[in-house]
Protein backbone atom coordinates (compact mmCIF):
# COMPACT_ATOMS: atom_id res chain seq x y z
CA UNK A 1 0.00 0.00 0.00
CA UNK A 2 0.84 3.47 -0.95
CA UNK A 3 2.37 5.83 1.91
CA UNK A 4 0.13 9.14 2.31
CA UNK A 5 1.28 12.56 3.39
CA UNK A 6 -0.80 14.85 4.83
CA UNK A 7 -0.18 18.36 3.07
CA UNK A 8 -1.98 21.33 5.24
CA UNK A 9 -3.27 24.44 3.62
CA UNK A 10 -4.58 27.69 4.69
CA UNK A 11 -6.32 29.22 1.71
CA UNK A 12 -5.04 30.27 -1.57
CA UNK A 13 -2.26 33.17 -1.76
CA UNK A 14 0.52 34.07 0.01
CA UNK A 15 -0.64 37.05 1.67
CA UNK A 16 -4.00 35.34 3.46
CA UNK A 17 -3.54 31.84 2.84
CA UNK A 18 -1.01 29.42 1.53
CA UNK A 19 1.95 30.90 -0.49
CA UNK A 20 0.89 28.92 -3.82
CA UNK A 21 3.54 27.77 -5.42
CA UNK A 22 5.11 26.34 -2.43
CA UNK A 23 2.13 24.48 -2.34
CA UNK A 24 1.86 23.27 -5.84
CA UNK A 25 5.65 22.41 -5.69
CA UNK A 26 5.37 20.31 -2.73
CA UNK A 27 2.31 18.52 -4.31
CA UNK A 28 4.55 17.90 -7.44
CA UNK A 29 7.91 16.64 -5.69
CA UNK A 30 5.62 14.32 -3.60
CA UNK A 31 3.68 13.27 -6.55
CA UNK A 32 7.12 12.20 -8.24
CA UNK A 33 7.84 10.31 -5.27
CA UNK A 34 4.41 8.48 -5.96
CA UNK A 35 2.75 8.94 -2.26
CA UNK A 36 -0.93 9.21 -1.77
CA UNK A 37 -1.20 13.51 -1.17
CA UNK A 38 -4.41 14.07 1.36
CA UNK A 39 -4.91 18.01 1.26
CA UNK A 40 -6.54 19.27 4.39
CA UNK A 41 -6.99 22.56 5.93
CA UNK A 42 -9.00 23.80 8.93
CA UNK A 43 -12.12 24.26 8.17
CA UNK A 44 -12.92 28.17 9.34
CA UNK A 45 -12.49 31.15 8.01
CA UNK A 46 -9.54 32.84 7.24
CA UNK A 47 -8.11 35.83 9.79
CA UNK A 48 -8.57 38.06 6.47
CA UNK A 49 -8.68 38.45 3.34
CA UNK A 50 -6.05 40.00 1.15
CA UNK A 51 -6.29 41.98 -2.34
CA UNK A 52 -3.00 40.83 -3.92
CA UNK A 53 -2.62 43.57 -6.47
CA UNK A 54 -3.31 46.42 -3.80
CA UNK A 55 -1.82 44.45 -0.89
CA UNK A 56 -4.44 45.55 1.28
CA UNK A 57 -7.47 43.68 3.53
CA UNK A 58 -10.36 44.13 1.85
CA UNK A 59 -12.79 45.47 4.71
CA UNK A 60 -15.50 43.27 5.40
CA UNK A 61 -15.12 40.55 3.55
CA UNK A 62 -14.85 36.89 4.77
CA UNK A 63 -13.09 33.31 2.95
CA UNK A 64 -13.25 29.84 4.18
CA UNK A 65 -9.63 28.39 4.47
CA UNK A 66 -11.08 24.84 3.04
CA UNK A 67 -12.92 26.18 0.54
CA UNK A 68 -10.04 28.81 -0.56
CA UNK A 69 -7.27 26.34 -0.51
CA UNK A 70 -9.65 23.60 -3.05
CA UNK A 71 -8.20 25.88 -5.44
CA UNK A 72 -5.05 24.41 -4.55
CA UNK A 73 -5.98 20.99 -4.02
CA UNK A 74 -8.45 20.80 -7.27
CA UNK A 75 -11.51 20.37 -5.22
CA UNK A 76 -9.49 17.28 -3.48
CA UNK A 77 -9.66 18.43 0.48
CA UNK A 78 -10.62 17.16 3.86
CA UNK A 79 -11.46 19.25 6.84
CA UNK A 80 -8.33 18.79 8.82
CA UNK A 81 -10.33 18.21 12.03
CA UNK A 82 -11.82 15.01 10.29
CA UNK A 83 -8.29 13.85 9.55
CA UNK A 84 -6.62 10.86 11.96
CA UNK A 85 -2.58 11.36 12.33
CA UNK A 86 -2.84 7.27 12.46
CA UNK A 87 -3.75 7.00 8.70
CA UNK A 88 -1.00 9.32 7.75
CA UNK A 89 2.21 8.60 7.18
CA UNK A 90 3.81 12.18 7.02
CA UNK A 91 3.18 15.99 6.75
CA UNK A 92 3.97 18.67 5.11
CA UNK A 93 3.20 22.09 5.89
CA UNK A 94 3.31 25.35 2.98
CA UNK A 95 4.22 28.38 4.00
CA UNK A 96 2.42 31.78 3.05
CA UNK A 97 0.88 34.39 5.66
CA UNK A 98 -1.96 32.06 6.22
CA UNK A 99 0.40 29.61 8.48
CA UNK A 100 1.21 32.87 10.58
CA UNK A 101 -2.63 34.15 10.70
CA UNK A 102 -5.13 31.15 9.71
CA UNK A 103 -2.93 28.08 11.07
CA UNK A 104 -1.82 30.09 14.38
CA UNK A 105 -1.55 33.32 15.44
CA UNK A 106 2.38 33.69 15.32
CA UNK A 107 2.35 36.95 12.78
CA UNK A 108 0.12 38.99 15.21
CA UNK A 109 1.84 37.05 18.90
CA UNK A 110 5.14 35.91 17.50
CA UNK A 111 6.41 33.71 20.64
CA UNK A 112 3.27 34.18 22.89
CA UNK A 113 1.19 32.82 20.06
CA UNK A 114 0.17 29.95 19.89
CA UNK A 115 -1.16 27.24 16.55
CA UNK A 116 -4.50 26.54 15.72
CA UNK A 117 -5.67 23.73 18.23
CA UNK A 118 -6.83 20.94 15.26
CA UNK A 119 -3.10 21.75 13.49
CA UNK A 120 -1.92 21.33 17.27
CA UNK A 121 -3.15 18.38 17.42
CA UNK A 122 -2.07 16.69 14.07
CA UNK A 123 1.73 17.75 14.31
CA UNK A 124 1.76 16.37 18.21
CA UNK A 125 0.35 12.90 16.94
CA UNK A 126 2.10 12.95 14.14
CA UNK A 127 5.54 13.53 16.09
CA UNK A 128 4.83 11.12 19.07
CA UNK A 129 4.58 8.62 16.55
CA UNK A 130 8.04 9.10 15.25
CA UNK A 131 6.61 10.50 11.61
CA UNK A 132 8.44 13.06 9.82
CA UNK A 133 7.32 17.00 9.24
CA UNK A 134 8.10 18.91 6.71
CA UNK A 135 7.40 22.86 6.65
CA UNK A 136 8.18 25.41 4.24
CA UNK A 137 9.29 28.89 4.51
CA UNK A 138 7.25 30.73 7.53
CA UNK A 139 5.43 26.75 8.33
CA UNK A 140 8.58 26.26 10.69
CA UNK A 141 7.07 28.91 13.03
CA UNK A 142 4.15 26.85 13.55
CA UNK A 143 6.49 23.64 14.62
CA UNK A 144 8.24 25.52 16.82
CA UNK A 145 4.97 26.78 18.33
CA UNK A 146 3.91 23.50 18.99
CA UNK A 147 7.17 21.31 19.20
CA UNK A 148 9.30 24.03 20.34
CA UNK A 149 10.50 22.36 23.66
CA UNK A 150 11.53 19.00 21.40
CA UNK A 151 14.52 21.90 20.58
CA UNK A 152 13.88 20.65 17.51
CA UNK A 153 16.75 22.54 14.50
CA UNK A 154 14.74 24.55 12.03
CA UNK A 155 15.27 27.09 9.09
CA UNK A 156 13.10 30.11 8.10
CA UNK A 157 16.12 31.65 5.95
CA UNK A 158 18.20 34.52 7.58
CA UNK A 159 15.53 36.73 8.91
CA UNK A 160 16.96 37.93 12.31
CA UNK A 161 13.94 38.76 14.16
CA UNK A 162 11.56 35.24 12.96
CA UNK A 163 14.86 33.31 13.80
CA UNK A 164 14.83 34.86 17.78
CA UNK A 165 11.29 34.43 18.01
CA UNK A 166 11.56 30.69 16.97
CA UNK A 167 14.51 30.12 19.27
CA UNK A 168 12.69 31.72 22.23
CA UNK A 169 10.24 29.06 21.89
CA UNK A 170 13.26 26.37 22.24
CA UNK A 171 14.22 25.68 18.78
CA UNK A 172 17.59 25.89 17.19
CA UNK A 173 17.70 28.50 14.08
CA UNK A 174 20.23 27.36 10.78
CA UNK A 175 20.54 29.87 8.35
CA UNK A 176 19.74 28.08 5.15
CA UNK A 177 19.65 28.91 1.32
CA UNK A 178 16.49 28.96 -0.56
CA UNK A 179 17.51 25.74 -2.75
CA UNK A 180 18.46 23.75 0.10
CA UNK A 181 16.86 22.41 3.54
CA UNK A 182 17.77 22.28 6.98
CA UNK A 183 17.16 18.19 8.63
CA UNK A 184 17.06 17.20 11.89
CA UNK A 185 17.03 13.57 11.46
CA UNK A 186 16.70 13.01 15.27
CA UNK A 187 13.18 14.54 15.57
CA UNK A 188 12.73 13.87 11.54
CA UNK A 189 11.99 17.66 10.68
CA UNK A 190 12.61 19.10 7.98
CA UNK A 191 12.48 22.98 6.50
CA UNK A 192 13.41 25.07 3.63
CA UNK A 193 12.84 28.80 3.79
CA UNK A 194 11.52 29.16 0.11
CA UNK A 195 9.84 32.53 -0.06
CA UNK A 196 11.12 33.72 3.53
CA UNK A 197 13.72 34.92 0.94
CA UNK A 198 12.63 36.95 -2.03
CA UNK A 199 13.07 33.95 -4.71
CA UNK A 200 12.68 32.82 -8.11
CA UNK A 201 10.42 29.98 -8.71
CA UNK A 202 12.54 27.53 -9.97
CA UNK A 203 15.18 28.00 -6.92
CA UNK A 204 12.19 27.75 -4.28
CA UNK A 205 11.28 24.36 -6.07
CA UNK A 206 14.55 22.76 -5.64
CA UNK A 207 14.55 23.67 -1.92
CA UNK A 208 11.06 22.16 -1.81
CA UNK A 209 11.84 19.03 -3.60
CA UNK A 210 15.47 18.60 -1.10
CA UNK A 211 12.71 18.82 1.48
CA UNK A 212 10.33 16.57 0.11
CA UNK A 213 13.26 13.83 -0.63
CA UNK A 214 14.60 14.10 3.07
CA UNK A 215 10.69 14.02 4.31
CA UNK A 216 9.73 10.32 1.73
CA UNK A 217 13.46 8.55 2.72
CA UNK A 218 12.48 9.33 6.60
CA UNK A 219 9.17 7.95 5.95
CA UNK A 220 10.39 5.14 4.36
CA UNK A 221 12.57 4.36 7.52
CA UNK A 222 9.78 4.53 9.29
CA UNK A 223 7.43 1.70 7.72
CA UNK B 1 18.80 41.91 -22.41
CA UNK B 2 16.46 38.61 -20.61
CA UNK B 3 13.71 37.79 -23.44
CA UNK B 4 10.41 39.02 -21.76
CA UNK B 5 7.37 36.23 -21.89
CA UNK B 6 4.01 36.84 -20.73
CA UNK B 7 1.66 34.62 -19.14
CA UNK B 8 -1.96 35.29 -19.76
CA UNK B 9 -4.21 34.15 -16.36
CA UNK B 10 -7.63 34.79 -15.78
CA UNK B 11 -8.10 34.02 -12.11
CA UNK B 12 -7.46 31.45 -9.96
CA UNK B 13 -8.47 28.14 -9.46
CA UNK B 14 -9.68 25.77 -11.92
CA UNK B 15 -13.27 26.11 -12.12
CA UNK B 16 -13.75 29.74 -12.89
CA UNK B 17 -10.00 31.04 -13.25
CA UNK B 18 -6.25 30.02 -13.98
CA UNK B 19 -5.77 26.06 -13.21
CA UNK B 20 -3.08 26.56 -10.57
CA UNK B 21 -0.96 23.98 -11.24
CA UNK B 22 -0.38 24.90 -14.79
CA UNK B 23 0.09 28.25 -14.24
CA UNK B 24 2.62 27.75 -11.38
CA UNK B 25 4.62 24.74 -13.07
CA UNK B 26 4.25 26.88 -16.56
CA UNK B 27 6.45 29.94 -14.30
CA UNK B 28 8.79 27.37 -12.68
CA UNK B 29 10.11 26.12 -15.72
CA UNK B 30 10.25 29.76 -17.74
CA UNK B 31 11.90 30.81 -14.67
CA UNK B 32 13.88 27.55 -15.14
CA UNK B 33 15.43 29.27 -18.39
CA UNK B 34 16.59 32.46 -16.90
CA UNK B 35 13.48 34.90 -18.71
CA UNK B 36 11.55 37.83 -17.17
CA UNK B 37 8.30 37.00 -16.59
CA UNK B 38 5.38 39.54 -17.14
CA UNK B 39 2.24 37.92 -15.57
CA UNK B 40 -1.31 39.80 -16.40
CA UNK B 41 -4.68 39.01 -16.84
CA UNK B 42 -7.85 41.04 -18.04
CA UNK B 43 -8.70 43.63 -15.62
CA UNK B 44 -12.65 42.57 -15.26
CA UNK B 45 -14.46 40.18 -13.31
CA UNK B 46 -14.75 36.38 -14.06
CA UNK B 47 -17.45 35.03 -15.52
CA UNK B 48 -18.32 33.42 -11.97
CA UNK B 49 -16.76 32.13 -8.86
CA UNK B 50 -17.12 28.61 -8.14
CA UNK B 51 -16.93 26.78 -4.81
CA UNK B 52 -14.11 24.58 -5.39
CA UNK B 53 -15.19 21.90 -2.37
CA UNK B 54 -19.03 21.95 -3.58
CA UNK B 55 -18.00 22.31 -7.35
CA UNK B 56 -21.02 24.96 -7.74
CA UNK B 57 -21.42 28.53 -8.50
CA UNK B 58 -21.87 30.63 -5.55
CA UNK B 59 -24.95 32.80 -5.91
CA UNK B 60 -24.50 36.49 -5.93
CA UNK B 61 -20.56 36.13 -5.99
CA UNK B 62 -18.05 38.03 -8.03
CA UNK B 63 -14.29 38.18 -8.60
CA UNK B 64 -11.83 39.99 -10.84
CA UNK B 65 -9.65 37.97 -13.10
CA UNK B 66 -6.43 39.97 -12.28
CA UNK B 67 -7.14 40.49 -8.47
CA UNK B 68 -7.36 36.75 -7.89
CA UNK B 69 -4.83 36.12 -10.75
CA UNK B 70 -2.32 38.20 -8.74
CA UNK B 71 -2.29 35.07 -5.86
CA UNK B 72 -0.46 33.12 -8.57
CA UNK B 73 1.94 36.02 -9.45
CA UNK B 74 2.59 36.95 -6.35
CA UNK B 75 1.38 40.58 -6.53
CA UNK B 76 2.92 41.27 -9.44
CA UNK B 77 0.57 41.77 -12.44
CA UNK B 78 -0.23 43.81 -15.18
CA UNK B 79 -4.01 44.49 -16.65
CA UNK B 80 -3.71 42.70 -20.07
CA UNK B 81 -4.82 45.99 -21.76
CA UNK B 82 -1.93 47.46 -20.82
CA UNK B 83 0.26 45.41 -22.30
CA UNK B 84 2.04 46.09 -25.46
CA UNK B 85 2.64 42.81 -26.99
CA UNK B 86 5.85 44.37 -29.00
CA UNK B 87 7.49 43.97 -25.38
CA UNK B 88 6.86 40.67 -25.17
CA UNK B 89 9.01 37.31 -27.01
CA UNK B 90 6.59 35.10 -26.61
CA UNK B 91 3.56 34.16 -24.38
CA UNK B 92 1.87 31.25 -22.30
CA UNK B 93 -1.72 30.90 -21.59
CA UNK B 94 -2.61 28.39 -18.89
CA UNK B 95 -6.29 26.17 -18.77
CA UNK B 96 -8.41 25.42 -16.59
CA UNK B 97 -11.98 27.02 -16.86
CA UNK B 98 -11.21 30.60 -17.00
CA UNK B 99 -9.42 30.27 -20.53
CA UNK B 100 -13.30 29.09 -21.88
CA UNK B 101 -15.40 31.22 -19.55
CA UNK B 102 -13.33 34.33 -18.56
CA UNK B 103 -10.33 34.69 -21.60
CA UNK B 104 -13.45 33.03 -24.00
CA UNK B 105 -16.74 32.46 -23.95
CA UNK B 106 -15.88 29.24 -25.58
CA UNK B 107 -17.41 27.17 -22.39
CA UNK B 108 -21.21 28.01 -23.67
CA UNK B 109 -20.33 29.09 -27.32
CA UNK B 110 -17.57 26.35 -28.45
CA UNK B 111 -17.20 26.89 -31.95
CA UNK B 112 -19.43 30.07 -32.49
CA UNK B 113 -17.45 31.63 -29.51
CA UNK B 114 -15.22 34.32 -29.35
CA UNK B 115 -11.89 34.89 -27.33
CA UNK B 116 -11.64 38.35 -24.99
CA UNK B 117 -10.82 41.72 -27.23
CA UNK B 118 -7.49 41.65 -24.92
CA UNK B 119 -6.58 38.50 -25.39
CA UNK B 120 -7.06 38.19 -29.33
CA UNK B 121 -5.53 41.03 -29.62
CA UNK B 122 -2.21 39.87 -27.66
CA UNK B 123 -2.44 36.74 -29.75
CA UNK B 124 -2.68 38.10 -33.20
CA UNK B 125 -0.26 41.03 -32.84
CA UNK B 126 2.89 38.19 -31.58
CA UNK B 127 1.54 35.61 -34.07
CA UNK B 128 1.79 38.20 -37.27
CA UNK B 129 5.21 39.24 -35.46
CA UNK B 130 6.68 35.67 -35.71
CA UNK B 131 6.71 35.24 -31.63
CA UNK B 132 5.65 31.94 -29.89
CA UNK B 133 2.52 31.25 -28.52
CA UNK B 134 1.88 28.09 -26.09
CA UNK B 135 -1.41 27.21 -24.77
CA UNK B 136 -2.25 24.11 -22.06
CA UNK B 137 -4.91 22.12 -21.32
CA UNK B 138 -8.00 23.83 -22.46
CA UNK B 139 -6.33 27.05 -23.68
CA UNK B 140 -5.77 25.66 -27.29
CA UNK B 141 -9.59 26.20 -27.70
CA UNK B 142 -8.78 30.16 -27.48
CA UNK B 143 -6.25 30.05 -29.60
CA UNK B 144 -7.96 28.22 -32.33
CA UNK B 145 -10.50 30.99 -31.77
CA UNK B 146 -8.41 33.53 -32.11
CA UNK B 147 -6.06 32.37 -35.10
CA UNK B 148 -8.21 28.90 -36.25
CA UNK B 149 -8.11 29.86 -39.78
CA UNK B 150 -4.30 29.90 -39.85
CA UNK B 151 -4.67 26.30 -39.74
CA UNK B 152 -2.29 25.86 -36.53
CA UNK B 153 -2.34 21.89 -35.33
CA UNK B 154 -3.16 21.54 -31.84
CA UNK B 155 -3.65 19.18 -28.55
CA UNK B 156 -6.49 19.25 -26.14
CA UNK B 157 -5.55 15.75 -25.41
CA UNK B 158 -7.87 13.27 -26.78
CA UNK B 159 -11.47 14.80 -25.74
CA UNK B 160 -13.51 14.27 -28.96
CA UNK B 161 -15.96 16.95 -28.31
CA UNK B 162 -13.76 19.96 -27.60
CA UNK B 163 -11.21 18.45 -30.24
CA UNK B 164 -14.21 18.72 -33.23
CA UNK B 165 -14.70 22.53 -32.02
CA UNK B 166 -11.63 23.08 -32.51
CA UNK B 167 -11.59 21.65 -35.88
CA UNK B 168 -14.76 23.69 -36.57
CA UNK B 169 -12.40 26.51 -36.53
CA UNK B 170 -9.87 25.48 -38.99
CA UNK B 171 -6.90 23.61 -36.22
CA UNK B 172 -5.77 20.29 -37.53
CA UNK B 173 -6.53 18.30 -33.77
CA UNK B 174 -3.58 15.82 -32.50
CA UNK B 175 -3.79 13.45 -29.95
CA UNK B 176 -1.34 14.04 -27.20
CA UNK B 177 -0.47 12.35 -23.86
CA UNK B 178 -0.17 14.83 -21.08
CA UNK B 179 3.79 14.24 -20.08
CA UNK B 180 4.05 15.37 -24.26
CA UNK B 181 3.18 18.31 -26.65
CA UNK B 182 2.45 19.25 -29.84
CA UNK B 183 4.66 21.79 -31.83
CA UNK B 184 3.60 23.84 -34.79
CA UNK B 185 6.95 24.77 -35.53
CA UNK B 186 5.86 26.63 -39.15
CA UNK B 187 2.85 28.81 -36.86
CA UNK B 188 5.44 28.82 -34.22
CA UNK B 189 2.54 27.26 -31.70
CA UNK B 190 3.07 25.02 -28.68
CA UNK B 191 -0.06 22.68 -27.09
CA UNK B 192 0.03 20.80 -24.69
CA UNK B 193 -3.01 18.95 -22.42
CA UNK B 194 -2.36 18.88 -18.86
CA UNK B 195 -5.55 18.33 -16.97
CA UNK B 196 -7.87 17.72 -19.49
CA UNK B 197 -6.39 14.61 -18.86
CA UNK B 198 -7.28 13.03 -15.17
CA UNK B 199 -3.55 13.18 -14.83
CA UNK B 200 -0.94 13.52 -11.99
CA UNK B 201 0.97 16.83 -11.44
CA UNK B 202 4.61 15.58 -11.87
CA UNK B 203 3.23 14.36 -15.22
CA UNK B 204 1.58 17.60 -15.92
CA UNK B 205 4.79 19.33 -15.05
CA UNK B 206 6.21 17.48 -17.49
CA UNK B 207 4.43 17.72 -20.48
CA UNK B 208 4.67 21.74 -19.61
CA UNK B 209 7.99 21.44 -19.22
CA UNK B 210 8.55 20.29 -22.93
CA UNK B 211 6.33 23.13 -24.23
CA UNK B 212 8.29 25.64 -22.07
CA UNK B 213 11.19 24.03 -23.84
CA UNK B 214 9.81 24.51 -27.63
CA UNK B 215 8.28 28.01 -26.94
CA UNK B 216 11.63 28.97 -25.68
CA UNK B 217 13.69 27.18 -28.20
CA UNK B 218 11.47 29.35 -30.57
CA UNK B 219 11.67 32.38 -29.48
CA UNK B 220 15.57 32.18 -29.27
CA UNK B 221 15.19 31.26 -33.01
CA UNK B 222 13.47 34.55 -33.47
CA UNK B 223 16.34 36.64 -31.82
Amino acid sequence: MSKRVGVILSGCGFLDGSEVHEAVLALMHLDRHGVEIVCMAPDGNQADVVDHVAKKPVEGASRSMLTEAARIARGRIQPLGEVDPATLDAVVMPGGFGAAKNLSNFAVRGAAGSANPEVARVLKTMHAAGKPIGAICIAPAVVALVLGKEHPRLTIGNDAGTAKAIEQLGAAHVDCAVTDCVIDADRRIVTTPAYMYDARVHEVAQGIGKLVDAVVGMMGAAS
